[in-house]
């Protein structure tokens, strides 16, 4: 007898894609979705809200090093960053990785997930687990702890948007009033990255971002990753800062001198993944600034 | 009432991807392999071999931009084209869209697959149902007419490997004899690419074609590009040379001034795709060479 047990994600109904499952470790529905976390048979663990992948051992590092390195790298001193979401724990681990970090708070509004992830997925839940006084983890809704980071003076150097899509609960993280006061709370010379969704199959959803975003910053960029958890495996970042292009002073030195060993990221690879295919280029060129 | 039929691709039996299927246009076996085209809900036109799903008419752009105009665009000025395999048509099409191109034969095993892309996906057998006497179809065993074309002083400036995985039919394209023939029929500043699998999943294919590749050519490369066909979607082509770099003297002039509008390629794709993320780079540096 083989079991043949799958997590399937369906896009619109004409793509799906699928995991095989060795054990279902943890289900439950929290106040904001439903939170899995399952054993699959050829990616390691796996973390899904509201059964949608969010990631999985063996790629998320891929995710991880291209929404944490590539701001934290195009900053010249990264101290303070702020992590929206993310509670799996794996970009806050990152952040930590940068010496020169010596804060970073991370907002997220599911306490299950941290909870979940810190019993299962120990890989990412790594800062929930161990002792660094720099790290501070913050559950409450990511949108009330901006407007409230703004009203109080609370200033970041970097912010990362590690949301799901908008819809559940990440929906207001996709609005104009968020990105406002994002930038009401970040330091001279501060940088936001979001989760900027698929170039192929949602261009609606990351152009609407990227419009925000052009609203908002006057420098607004997309760079590319990999992630074989979500559909097609063609993923997103959105870039935006009043000051800081991502590449024209980016010093390769800092990220060779950090001593840091990546997985996914390296200084050609920073470069890289702004560089876009005319399909994508082309659609975004209303929104790309700076 | 609607109708769930769906056509799914199996990786070593823990990841799949699965595509919706409105209507079965064609399905035979020849003797080499199945061949299957299905009309998808969201990908237009599908081509399958073996069940693996070779192209969809909605992405396909992008593994032929590819494929092709990175070699053509790195040779200086490429006049004869090999195309082995590729018999849904669509390399040979973007091939014949260099203006410097006077002769492309493709090499095909399989007449079902030409004769079913003719009738079912016109979009890339182009080359197979126009007139461009630049254009010569050859039904025969890629590696026999290597062979004899090797033999026959017959000679060419590039040559696309445009073929299914070393299972089936397309084993042999993946040994070294195959190789030394074509390096046997290269002009001086001849450069060879071929379909790289992925760097993902298949790292122990990658290595073995890179590693025939590097006991044959002073140059090897390895660049990437997406297919939401292929498990994963990151995907790449190898690149060999004994005396053409491709980004050492890349002529981006040449690109532009082509007047030829690409759906993905650009000056910038061309660059970055050679560029490798850590977990790829420091598996495939043994073989890359020059």
């Amino acid at each position: 007898m083989k079991s043949n047990i799958w997590v399937e994600e369906n896009l619109e109904d004409y793509v799906a894609f699928r995991f095989k499952v060795e054990k279902t470790l943890f289900s439950g529905v929290s106040d904001f979705q439903a939170v899995d976390i399952v054993e699959t048979k050829g990616h390691g663990r796996m973390l899904l809200n509201d059964g949608l992948v969010m990631l999985t051992e063996r790629d998320e590092f891929i995710y991880h090093d291209m929404i944490t390195h590539v701001p934290l790298f195009a900053h010249k001193n990264p101290k303070r960053v702020l992590v929206i979401g993310g509670g799996d724990g794996g970009t806050a681990r990152e952040v930590l990785r940068h010496k020169s970090v010596e804060k970073c708070v991370m907002v997220e509004i599911d306490k299950m997930v941290c909870d979940a992830c810190k019993e299962f997925i120990p890989q990412t839940a790594k800062p929930m687990l161990e002792d660094d006084t720099r790290f501070e983890l913050v559950i409450d809704d990511g949108l009330k702890y901006v407007e409230q980071a703004c009203k109080s003076g609370e200033k970041f150097d970097v912010v990362l948007v590690d949301s799901t899509d908008p819809i559940g609960p990440a929906q207001p993280l996709f609005g104009h009033k968020f990105y406002e006061d994002i930038k009401g709370c970040l330091n001279d010379g501060g940088i936001i990255v979001s989760q900027g969704e698929s170039p192929f199959y949602m261009q609606e959803m990351q152009n609407k971002l990227l419009s925000i975003l052009s609203d908002t910053f006057k420098i607004v960029k997309l760079y590319n990753f990999h992630n074989m958890g979500y559909p097609g495996g063609l993923w997103s970042f959105t870039y935006a800062s009043d000051s800081v292009h991502p590449l024209d002073n980016f010093d390769e030195k800092r990220v060779i001198d950090s001593g840091i060993k990546f997985e996914y990221y390296n200084e050609e690879i920073h470069r890289s993944a702004f560089t876009q295919p005319n399909f994508i280029k082309n659609r975004i060129a209303p929104f790309i600034k700076g």
